[in-house]
């Protein structure tokens, strides 16, 4: 007999998580299509060269890693960005551009699994290439939006920067040949504070005045417009730094005019991300009832995605949903549904000679759009409903020998207990009929 | 520079084949899921001891396996069945029986490429476990039935066969001995010609007449009553025999008690399945179009499904779809929807001044559900169009100065290449009215 068990770090979807899962994709899904994004897919397993080319130390480390049965050096992927930039070089011909793509698939990472991560993830994510037009950037943010109303959150905020405006204002308090060390401190605002940061800063050389500045220009908050107008006195005359501000200006007239809500898209001059990928916008989303759960949602524009694989520069913009973290969130706000089972029905079977119209019936509510399990063998009602109750099918339609005769059933809602009785003499398409009807009251 | 490629036998999804797959996966997902079948995942890393357990040669050849960084022995997953058996044998406890899954999901083999096989593909398994009802057998004939009429296939025939009859008629043949070699030279009916089938059997030693009777039985088709009535012929007082004609003569019944028209499932004597796994209902399924392609879903009902991992027996039934091949199938027939882009209506972008008004537009059309590819720069009418007409958008929108002044919109049906204008006065929701309105017509 051989221990059935999982290897560490990875996990088993049981029904209920995997109908979390599945919905979260969809919608995802639905909204990236809204826009014209196309799905892709790349293998698993790549050539370990096309993965390692860019790698760190910290990704080269956690890299499964392993020669195959043909003597290849090949690698599984650790996360969507290498493949698509591998994809790009090798297909650009054919796809045209401006591209817009997304990619939900798993990724795998050998990483330490005390600090709770798993090693098989996966990951969400969507671009534009082939385009510098700051609309791609606006769209980007508007796909972010539309995907947390799609989720059903009611309370979150797109953080926007970037990158540029940071660089004119380091030019412009004479930091440009600091400005890695001091976006590096910069980025870690919020997750430690400010005296921390201010003294990583002045462990760089950094006066205090200057040091003080940076980090009012950090926490400056309010509305966009104010924001702005506060950075671009920071950027003065630094042409880069102008760009970047004009192209979030033009962000958030564009979010407003696509029906935004105010409020929900900020600046935060604090958001600094991937030090040496992103070029120009940059964006991050929180839960406002959740902000220690970090970003759900984050990405930016970046000058050029595969560099590694081809001569043909490709600049880009996109962002990439962080699934495992957005499923913690939901299940800590009880915004996850909780059924383990996708069908609304629980037709229970307990007339042995009526199972060609239990049949009937079953076919006659899926063809409703009802889906319906129906249990395979006539026990006693007992067991039957108490397995429907635990899977958390909605409503359980009873149909005994009585019930045949008269030309009923009785519909109980497994929520409130509650049951009715709806009439239908035989005609299973009425039936479904009634029961469609009760099912879109009780949501309703 | 290094050389963007994929591994032999992988390969990438551009978004026509990515929009094709997806499409029949969410098919399968709907119909699963109207039964009631709950979605499960597991990792695509197992102990290389849970995948070889019951592994043949030819799986362990072809098995991707490594030591992992903890020096584990592991091995990427070949199949969804042992996963399936592993994750049974660990949580039957919290899932409930009786139990019923569907699991789509990508799985590895080294195998030769020269046969045209790939080494990453996708399955797509739906089971019933921990019931020997044969309501359970008639739901996977069910499923497979309307799995294959929600794909929109019009001609298919799904055949029907069990283990039991042949078993039965075996013994009444005075066989009982012979039953693994009489059953491998069978199952090889349709592939090779019953002479050389027969020249199988008598070098078993089996006689002429003899032979001539099982190839007769193998032969046999027609409607199924007829069919089985046939086999109780052979079958005589066989026990097992009778039950495995009675488990078929019930599936008969109940499909068509499920409204399934006549002739579309059949009794096929000739299918044997999997001879060590099978015991009861085995199924195959075939494209009237396209026999030759070979069975496009199959599956059939076992005894016991985790005996390896749990001393709890865990009888099943189900089925799997093949994926590669349906998709193969349906290109042929030129079934596949050829568009690369998910969005009906691509937004044309050229009056850079109405910027605003294009975001509104295209978040009117979203909100009654179109997709809408917004093209992100005011570049020039031709160059937009082309692209559109590349990508297999359905309708293009254009609006430019002129249109934007005189309340109008042109819409370009990029099939028939026919314009259309249409009045809005400025109003989105109108607008959004009218393309959805020209797009359900041309549909209808």
């Amino acid at each position: 007999m051989i221990t059935p068990r999982t290897l560490k770090g990875f996990r088993d979807y049981l029904p209920a998580q995997a109908l979390a899962r599945e919905w979260v994709l969809e919608t995802a899904r639905t909204v990236y299509r809204s826009y014209g994004f196309a799905p892709i897919d790349t293998p698993a397993l790549e050539y370990l060269e096309i993965l390692t080319g860019k790698g760190s130390d910290e990704t080269d480390k956690q890299l499964y890693r392993f020669t195959d049965h043909g003597g290849r050096d090949v690698g599984m992927r650790f996360d969507l960005t290498v493949p698509f930039a591998r994809f790009a070089a090798q297909h650009v011909g054919s796809l045209g551009l401006p591209f817009k793509r997304y990619h939900m698939a798993t990724v795998w990472r050998g990483e330490n699994t005390q600090r709770g991560r798993y090693r098989e993830f996966m990951q969400c994510d969507f671009d534009t290439i082939g385009t510098t037009s700051p609309v791609s950037d606006l769209e980007t943010v508007l796909v972010v939006h539309d995907l947390l109303v799609a989720i059903g959150i009611e309370g979150f905020t797109i953080r926007l920067n970037d990158r540029r405006s940071l660089t004119g204002i380091l030019d412009q308090a004479g930091l440009a040949a600091k400005q890695t060390d001091v976006l590096r401190a910069l980025d870690k605002l919020g997750k430690a504070s400010a005296e921390a940061v201010g003294q990583e800063l002045a462990g760089h050389g950094i006066e205090a005045d200057t040091i003080e500045r940076l980090l009012g220009m950090a926490s400056l908050s309010g509305p966009p417009q104010e924001v702005l107008a506060k950075l671009r006195d920071l950027v003065g005359g630094s042409e880069i730094g102008n760009a970047g501000l004009s192209g979030l200006s033009q962000i958030i007239d564009g979010v407003a005019a696509a029906g935004v809500p105010e409020g929900r898209v900020v600046i935060d001059p604090s958001i600094a991300r991937g030090l040496d990928y992103y070029t120009g916008l940059v964006l991050e989303s929180f839960l406002d009832e959740l902000p220690s759960l970090g970003s759900i949602c984050s990405g930016g524009r970046y000058d050029n995605l595969a560099g590694l694989y081809t001569k043909q520069p490709l600049p880009g913009v996109g962002a990439s949903l962080g699934l495992d973290r957005l499923l913690a969130g939901l299940e800590e706000l009880g915004k996850l549904p909780s059924a383990e089972t996708p069908a609304d029905v629980f037709l229970a079977f307990f007339a042995d000679e009526h199972l060609s119209d239990y049949l009937r019936l079953a076919s006659a509510l899926r063809a409703r759009g009802v889906a319906v399990e129906f249990y395979p063998e006539p026990k006693k009602l007992g067991v039957q409903l108490k397995l429907a109750a635990k899977r958390g099918h909605r409503a359980a339609l009873i149909i005994g020998t009585d019930e045949f005769a008269a030309g009923k059933a009785r519909l109980k809602l497994m929520a409130s207990g509650e049951s009715r009785d709806i009439y239908w003499a035989g005609d299973p398409a009425r039936l479904a009929e009634g029961v469609h009807a009760a099912l879109a009251a009780v949501a309703g």
